[in-house]
């Protein structure tokens, strides 16, 4: 039976009619931009990817492609040294996220995070139909008291600790996560998706407890935002049944083919990730130079707060062609997060922030 | 507090540890085998998709996507002569599927399928918890009585119908379809992954009735199952519920360009269906000759029960280098479910098959 208009409006579940979604930062047409807004890397993809990108027969493109990404699952098995078994790919880091709240929260159940931190984390729980439990960051954006965490988390069954943290670019102390691992009983997800620009990391986490997952984004290291690729590692019992929640081809063939060329090329990585670690230092010292107030940063960017204001400066810069973002709200107002580019467009940044001060 | 080992075992939800998962169709490494089993189009992509491909600069990778694919969303708007606003893009339809069970139907909820159809419907229907009802069709694979639908359904707020279905390949009859639609209080999607090698479709009940979903895929007509693509076309205010439960950036960059390419070129997809048409009918004629049930199909595949029985049959065309596809099971399992290969591959397959009879 047809109802009446009114009553037909939304067909769609409660939570999901209730939710805003995820707002996900600017991707403007013009490439004349100084783009500083998302986290990309400003430096092209390894010479490998080009020759995986040649390679490729588009005649092939009429097959399935390996359900588990194989060629992905199995060069970064061999880079992080775990077992094939212990690798699950996705398209894009985000969409391992969308399989851990499907995996391991139930509509009505809980997942735990920080608070500031990647704000997909509490759409993925409103998605869910699930509650996020914001455990407040303390004033230098690090870790509050274990047993405040923990008290916090008590009723989730899925913990988000991203590492280092955004937006605040911070890392938290390696023993105080493994606590957390510890004495959580539900599974922690460290998501490190900025690891690589990070002096240390939580991959050997997994070999000492069965509830750690640890992921990693190719976005942003390897330069492949564009590409849609992130790796998970995490226990073959967790692995298996992640499996059952992820669609059946979630990885295509050319990501495949180009995901496990790059990750081949570990020395183009680390040298692109060396280079932004440089200009990240160099421009933390300049900012604090100018009077701003910079949050220690392990990730390809720098949250910090402008003494003209957030608001004021980021409409500025945007004024001069540089995007960078801001963040609204209590925790996160007073400071934009911008991206590390090339050392020229960081120059041309800096060149128009002491212009600003003046 | 760290548990004991045995109720560490699952950290996962109770349906997520019930469940099987979806089993995709075999994707050997072989690729000297006849592969008929996953309903791939034995033709190459049209030329543009290869122009497409090689205009790619790897550099342009280093940046998120477009968040709705807006290439691909505007030439099939174009093409289906639709708004805009009423196309939503994924990553491969199932990834459209998925969209449409977490935004219409709760955990504890229920959708509808028909018996048999896709079988990733029910496995979707357990991974959100939700209850799969099973509509018998009828002894030649056709709708009862639209009375007995809805009452099987009266408790669902998602009904999927595939339409061609799979893995019977004939077509429900459109003006019955539109009876579902109009009476059916929730969302119908109308599942069209074969829709162009039909003599008619489904994509204009959208404009006549709010609750109607239609997607597509590039993975049959347009050759590109590695490519990952699909397209859903509904009302705005359905698909902008459903964007609030998609990844941000579902549909990478390559296939951004190389689907909206290969929409373009909607000859070189009409040519290549209406070749495997022609072919569908002559292997259709050829195997009732030799005494198999034919399903009538206007999808590229055929369904039919071999007289040797299905599993033998199965068996021996293997042997023969010859993938097929069985499922087992009361309604299916007299069955095979042939692709329409090329016109060489076909001749194999029925020399094969003429060989079994003697």
């Amino acid at each position: 039976m047809q109802p009446s208009e009114p009553e037909r409006m939304f067909y769609c579940r409660n939570n999901i009619a209730e939710i805003e979604g995820y707002t996900p930062g600017e991707q403007p047409q013009n490439r004349d931009l100084i783009k500083l807004n998302t986290n990309e890397n400003p430096y092209p993809p390894s010479p490998a990817v080009c020759d995986a990108l040649a390679d490729v027969d588009p005649a092939d493109l009429r097959l399935y492609p390996n359900p588990f990404a194989e060629p992905v699952q199995k060069e970064a098995a061999r880079v992080y040294g775990v077992e094939t078994g212990q690798v699950l790919c996705g398209n894009g880091s985000d969409d391992l996220l969308t399989m851990a709240v499907r995996t391991f929260v139930d509509q009505g159940g809980a997942l735990a995070c920080f608070e500031p931190t990647y704000s997909l984390y509490p759409v993925l729980a409103g998605i869910q139909g699930a509650v996020c439990r914001h455990i407040p960051l303390d004033g230098d954006f690090d870790l509050p008291r274990i047993d405040t965490v923990l008290e916090y988390a008590r009723d989730c069954s899925l913990f988000f600790v991203c590492r280092p943290n955004s937006p605040a670019g911070n890392v938290f102390d390696r023993e105080r996560v493994r606590e957390i691992c510890e004495k959580f009983h539900g599974i922690v997800w460290i998501d490190e998706a900025y690891a690589d620009f990070a002096g240390d990391n939580c991959l050997n986490l997994v070999a000492e407890y069965d509830n750690v997952v640890v992921s990693r984004s190719l976005s942003k290291s390897y330069s492949l935002a564009g590409l849609r690729l992130g790796v998970a590692v995490g226990r073959p019992e967790q692995i298996s049944q992640m499996i059952k929640v992820k669609d059946s081809y979630n990885v295509d063939m050319l990501t495949q083919r180009i995901g496990a060329a790059a990750l081949e090329d570990q020395q183009h990585m680390r040298g692109n990730a060396e280079r932004i670690k440089a200009t990240r230092e160099r421009l933390s010292r300049r900012l604090v130079g100018l009077g701003w107030q910079v949050v220690p940063s392990e990730a390809n960017f720098v949250f910090a707060a402008p003494p003209a204001g957030a608001a004021y400066t980021m409409d500025f810069l945007r004024r001069n062609d540089v995007l960078v973002r801001h963040f609204p709200g209590t925790r996160t107002g007073d400071y934009l997060r911008i991206t590390i580019g090339s050392d020229q467009e960081i120059d041309t940044l800096l060149m128009h922030l002491e212009r600003l001060e003046k």
